[in-house]
């Protein structure tokens, strides 16, 4: 038999960045980490875009260049020596590196911006905090200077938290500021501080036995997609959520309370699991995003962990309808919940079945047999986590009820694909922007009776772009709905083209009745739009807040949570 | 045979009191709702007290006068010729019975001083408003013409959170404002107004096929012991917790969504299953008690039930470190979670064993054969509800563990018994107080690791007063810790001796680490525990936000949560 022969596979960029380069600033995830579209998946982009392998011969903007920033620092030399004397020369920088490394995060908005050379908005330095007395006298002297206050805990903002709208220092709290500062297993609790990054504090509590002297093994049960470069810190002021939430909760659920330093004064919250005390501050502080004050420790719930129990399941569903009908059904039974459950819509579905190895398997031709139709046919992968009878049950009326409505099981093996790659697949990325493509996402929460006309009417809006791509999957489940997450797909390159068709995306989710974000936070991204979403009176709640906690606005100022900037400064379109 | 002589039976009050009368206000639960001791239990009082039978002949302060009220009102005729008009006349009241009623809750302190005579704080005007459109003009022209407005809901407030400090109004929400305003069974979710009582809410919810049209029966799944006579409106602002809520959750967890009317503004808050858009406007207003506006409607979380999967449970533990050992595992053990869960300790386990009718049972003879001594000896019943495998294995875990622990068995039978009387135990408190003696409680939120040291330190200064009864259980649990209830009963006839009582234990838990209260929220009673207890910081926020919404502090003025009056003015000692 001839062998068939190879078919033309793009350079996709497969080395770190280099050292000082702005590629090494917006590259998503590890350096040298990387996950380039599989042969099928690239097929399929070539014939949605109307592309062909020469379109694939020549990579642009590809950020190899050094990294410059025009902007001189707007911080005199004694303000500057007041830092250097409080943290030493080896924890503050002025260099341009740091500066627009610690300024931006990772929107499509600010990967374009480096990628083509266009300013972004910088601080005037960078500084490393070592501890929280640090942070107190930082904070104070920036209040009574008047110098805004920005912090970095991972770098994953997809909002644009991070970016310095008026300049001032940003806070790298991952730093020095990654510390367990105690650990109770009596309470199922551990007090970290805010800096420490997912891997790190999840590895702790798996290690418990041998890294805290614990009876038991632990998780923290919050596994967001940016797990690897996120911070506890970040998760928590941006009420964030993870890929097992529908079991675990989201953060907002996990925090038991925090640690913050604001310019108007400093406290931990109590840390009771119930109490009748009035109005939660605790929870008056979650997704204050850097603007009320910094969170410099929390303590959290984690979770009794035995992987060893972990079932997986897989269905394939005839629609889309039923696939929601079923979800909901689940959520609705009251037999515990399952951790990871995800259903993909039918292009998602299409694209998932390529990515996730499924397509040439006999997988696939059963579910073709069987007359599951593509672009109607709806992927849903899931796990049951705790108690050996409790996965069991759960994974069984999982079964009863998607076999209810026409779904065919189709083993664990796609999950165990998507968790190998679970938090590799945003690394195709750069792949695709190499190439002169944009791929982002927004995301929204929804009841279940609107979700439908959500869906629809968001998918409609991205679907009239000619050419392309709109995946959506649910992937945080509740009794009373869900969320909805767009991934987008398209040939673009100019960034006002780009911001323009995101607005549109966030006006269509807005006027549709979702939650202008599920898990991503709101940031200075979605700020122009949180007057409208939760109205004037609701606003002035939170500017009230505002108010209190930072009466010279120092903290995160410029937009963030639309509390400051009038709306056409907010929108910051280029 | 010799038929045994009935021994004396003290002649309780078993007819309901007349109209008009002190007894009609200050009487707890139905006007013609009573539970006697009976005589096991009052055998026990009378040891206990060093009493005999005829300290059980003569009543006093039996409360049958009418009702009357020095004060006249404080409103002059313009202002309520304007709520006449606005309402009607059959819809205000400046009665001193209606004053009276709904100036007071169900505090011991009220109690004694109706039944004494001893002058309470009234409103200047009943009023019962009929809609919002009604309670915004109310609440603007109140605002306007600073007068104080108070909020009644089902009456049962044991924290003095009804007391009219500053005179002014009383909304009563109940009288009009109970009704269902929307049904969605696909988000599993209804909106009601605040002033819909637990039975008819929870009624309309199980018969929902009947009722609503449903296509389930559901539940709310909140049921505190003030049930019968507190409403919905109540549970969200005072942040109560059901007996059902290890399961079902706080009333916090229940929420969804609430509508408000504040001097500042009226607004609805989102109801999305969970969003990241900032602190959520939501959760700031819960547990307010009135302070910063009025709530008008609420979103409710609801469940589907299948009574038929119920499962009861009933142990008794050879001590109360194992019966605390036991729970922490249970709840901490990944396998779903028993709906009503409780433990007793010794002393009231004594009690409990007389009440729910164990005593003289093969049951207790079967106890005390397995060498379960009394006085170390624990109780603990509970149920398992939802989906019939989930509630299965939800038993069998708890019975595992609970042997682990050298637990007996004992069948569901005391459960039983005690959902029988649930409603019913405080109506105890009427003939007891008619016979000179005093029964109160106070309760905490607690972690795990600190609930021995409260436990014993609160009744360590409970004992410390020679013959009074220190009965305790924990009934609320959460994985990180759980509630202590503290019953105390006691021969007392002065006011002055009860306040400085019960103040001694509400330091007493202050000190001892337990948070000020569980889920009977703050009011007057706790307010001035609270700056010490959360410190200034974080009173200031409250403050900021009690300022924001209510700039004239009309809003339930007087020490509610401690943000007006001064440390003095706020202990209200007689």
């Amino acid at each position: 038999m001839m062998k068939k022969n190879k078919s033309f596979t793009p350079d996709w960029i497969n080395t770190p960045p280099k050292a000082g380069s702005v590629r090494s600033i917006f590259k998503w995830g590890a350096p040298d980490g990387f996950k380039h579209p599989n042969h099928r998946l690239y097929e399929a982009i070539k014939e949605k875009f109307n592309m062909n392998d020469n379109d694939f011969r020549h990579k642009r903007y590809e950020g190899s260049e050094p990294v410059s920033c025009d902007r001189k620092t707007g911080l005199d030399n004694r303000q500057i020596e007041w830092f250097r004397e409080l943290l030493g020369p080896e924890n503050i920088s002025v260099s341009d590196y740091d500066r627009v490394k610690y300024s931006t995060g990772k929107t499509m908005e600010e990967t374009m911006k480096l990628r083509q050379g266009v300013p972004v908005e910088v601080n005037d330095l960078v500084v490393h905090p070592r501890n929280k007395d640090d942070i107190r006298k930082i904070v104070s002297f920036c209040n009574q200077e008047i110098i805004p206050v920005y912090v970095y805990g991972g770098g994953s903002s997809v909002t644009k938290g991070l970016q310095c709208v008026k300049g001032g220092i940003t806070l790298v709290m991952s730093t020095h500021m990654n510390r367990v500062l105690s650990f109770n297993e009596t309470n199922q609790t551990i007090t970290v501080e805010s800096g420490i990054m997912g891997p790190a504090y999840e590895s702790i509590l798996n290690h418990a036995p041998e890294k805290l002297g614990a009876e038991y093994r632990y998780t923290g049960g919050h596994f967001p997609q940016s797990f690897e470069y996120s911070s506890v810190g970040g998760w928590i002021v941006t009420l964030g959520s993870g890929q097992s939430s529908t079991y675990y909760g989201d953060m907002y659920d996990i925090v038991l309370s925090q640690e913050y330093i604001t310019p108007t004064g400093n406290f931990r919250t109590l840390d009771f699991p119930a109490t009748a005390t009035g109005p939660k501050i605790n929870d008056i502080m979650k997704g204050s995003e850097g603007s009320f004050g910094v969170l410099v420790s929390a303590t959290l719930k984690i979770f009794k962990t035995k992987p060893e129990n972990r079932r997986r399941f897989a269905f394939i569903f005839p629609t889309w309808e039923g696939a929601v009908d079923a979800s909901r059904e689940i959520l609705q039974g009251e037999f515990g919940k399952p951790a990871v459950f995800r259903i993909s819509d039918p292009e998602e579905t299409d694209i998932a079945l390529k990515m996730y190895g499924i397509e040439g398997t006999p997988i696939s031709s059963l579910i073709s047999y069987k007359g599951y139709k593509p672009m109607r046919r709806c992927l849903c992968i899931g796990t049951a986590e705790g108690e050996k009878n409790f996965t069991a049950n759960v994974k069984k009326q999982i079964k009863k009820i998607c076999r209810k409505y026409g779904a065919m099981y189709i083993t664990g093996y796609p999950v165990k694909n998507w968790e190998h790659g679970r938090y590799r697949d945003p690394y195709i990325r750069e792949d695709l922007n190499d190439f002169g493509m944009i791929i982002d996402t927004l995301e929204t929460g929804v009841t279940w009776d609107n979700l439908h006309r959500l869906h629809q009417g968001v998918r409609e809006y991205i679907k009239n772009r000619p050419e392309t791509i709109c995946m959506t999957h649910a992937s945080h489940f509740y009794p009373q709905g869900t969320n909805l997450y767009f991934i987008f797909i398209a040939r673009m390159e100019s960034i006002k083209e780009y911001l323009e068709f995101q607005e549109g995306i966030i006006e269509r989710i807005e006027e549709h009745g979702g939650s202008l974000s599920h898990h991503h936070g709101v940031g200075k991204m979605i700020g122009p739009w949180m007057e409208r979403h939760i109205g004037k009176k609701q606003m002035d709640i939170l500017r009230a807040l505002k108010n209190h906690f930072d009466p010279n606005n120092i903290m995160n100022p410029g937009g963030t949570l639309g509390l400051d900037l009038d709306d056409d400064q907010k929108r910051g379109r280029i």
